[in-house]
């Protein structure tokens, strides 16, 4: 059994990164610069900006952090998306989700210039992505396909079963290991109502479990031998821990492990490579690669 | 076995959108107006483009037909579909395809407006629609979510497994399946590298054939009480034919079709469902029914 070690790939990725920042800025190209929208002072929040602009030192970019409190209209805060449309110096930004129950993510997202879009949440980032055209590809399901290349675990014509089928990750990680260019295996998309899901995952070489429930998939579930990517991060109630929780995946790592060929662990699986892959985004964003 | 008859049903809703827009109008409201782009004089396209002006006489709406010899030029092309999204009365439009080889098929599609585009080609359309936010479906996965739903098919929790991966069928078909406002199923999409598309086959509740490969699904790969929706319109050469050939179905139809407790023949299932599909995403581009 291999362990995928993401925070040792994501760690390399950076490093790759800001080797090419370096390169562009010292032939006189323009440092990529992220900027990030927090509004309010949700927990989880405020952990993952702080980590998107630690990352963003890492990486040799620029970043900014805008602010504001979770009294913002709507208005005001589709202004503020407009502004950063508008600013040719920001590369690429990102509004934190989740918001405030008076705005609408919907509203924001699609003010985004889907160009500037490294969260791929645009729908036109989404509908280029599901017919295989260039564009910003949504964090996770992106580093999944990472991890995946990276330990060279063969893909094309495998099944994959996809527990969950969330916007974020089971629908967009569905459709890119269904495609040629991405995964080419066959998937199968499983959730709460699927009557198949426990013989699905038993005939799978590869698991992808985004379903949010911790411990959720089972050894009498996995085939030996199976690749196991578990996407879930639930936190769990945990005295014993200083901030009082801990990070829970959907996979019952401890008796699902033995069987693998390859798992990845929560946390220090899938997690790092989230913001590592928002921060490709932006290099391509300042690279125009995907878009003029 | 119920044979599950397309055309019946695309007479019937052809009926139904006629009704709905004849009271439209008897309330002083606007008659809905679709017009089709032809591009040169590809035999198939001819066909499928005469058929749509005679859905729209059959539904009430006025149609316009614009034809082009295959000379001419993409930018011509494109000042066409840019005239189009400003022409108040033109409420959608299609641009029939295939276009000739000098003609980018992706940037005429992107040049649309997605609010008239009632063929659902357009990346914004294609997004909203993976994420579940009201848009044009394209057609042909559109109609068969309607035959299932007029013959009272049960696909919640289902194993759905779609043959093909096209843009075009495939993979919306797919994403359709799996959305809980829609199909509800667990899906698996199967293409040519699939190792495991025989058992995935047997195991399926439901087949959705769209493969292009005339008789690929045969009677030993189809589950006994199954439903099976054969997308496949090949042209076979067929001497005994007044125009040289015959539609073939991607399902051996005489031998399956005993074990299913559904099936669709070709001709006269999915495919009359498909431009009756367009009919009515022209009734809601008049109704504004996704988009002001």
């Amino acid at each position: 059994m291999t362990l995928i070690d993401g925070k040792a790939t994501a760690a390399t990725i950076k490093a790759e990164i800001k080797a090419e920042v370096e390169q562009i800025v010292a032939a006189g190209g323009k440092r990529p610069h992220l900027a990030a929208v927090l509004v309010g002072h949700d927990g989880g929040s405020e952990t993952y900006v702080r980590n998107k602009v630690l990352a963003c030192e890492a990486c040799g970019f620029r970043s900014s952090l805008i602010r504001y409190e979770d009294t913002i209209t709507e208005a005001e805060l589709l202004d503020c998306v407009k502004q950063l449309n508008e600013d040719a110096d920001v590369d690429g930004f990102i509004v934190q989700l989740p918001l405030p129950k008076h705005i609408s993510e919907q509203k924001v997202i699609e003010a985004i210039d889907y160009r500037k879009d490294v969260d791929g949440f645009h729908p036109i980032n989404v509908g280029r992505m599901a017919i295989g055209l260039p564009c910003y590809i949504s964090a996770t399901p992106k580093g999944i396909l990472e991890l995946l290349r990276r330990y060279n675990i063969e893909t094309s014509g495998k099944k994959c079963v996809v527990l969950g089928r969330s916007n974020i990750v089971g629908k967009p990680m569905a459709q890119l290991m269904m495609q040629k260019q991405y995964g080419d295996a066959t998937v199968t998309v499983c959730h709460s109502r699927s009557q198949s899901l426990r013989e699905e995952c038993l005939a799978a070489d590869i698991i992808i479990a985004a379903i949010g429930r911790p411990g959720f998939l089972t050894a009498d579930m996995v085939k030996p031998g199976a690749v196991v990517i578990d996407v879930g991060t639930t936190r769990v109630p945990d005295a014993t821990r200083p901030k009082g929780f801990r990070l829970s995946g959907d996979v019952d790592f401890d008796n699902v492990a033995p069987l693998c060929s390859y798992i990845t662990p929560v946390p220090g699986g899938v997690g790092p490579m989230t913001i590592c892959m928002l921060m490709l985004n932006t290099l391509a964003a300042g690279k125009h690669e995907y878009y003029q």
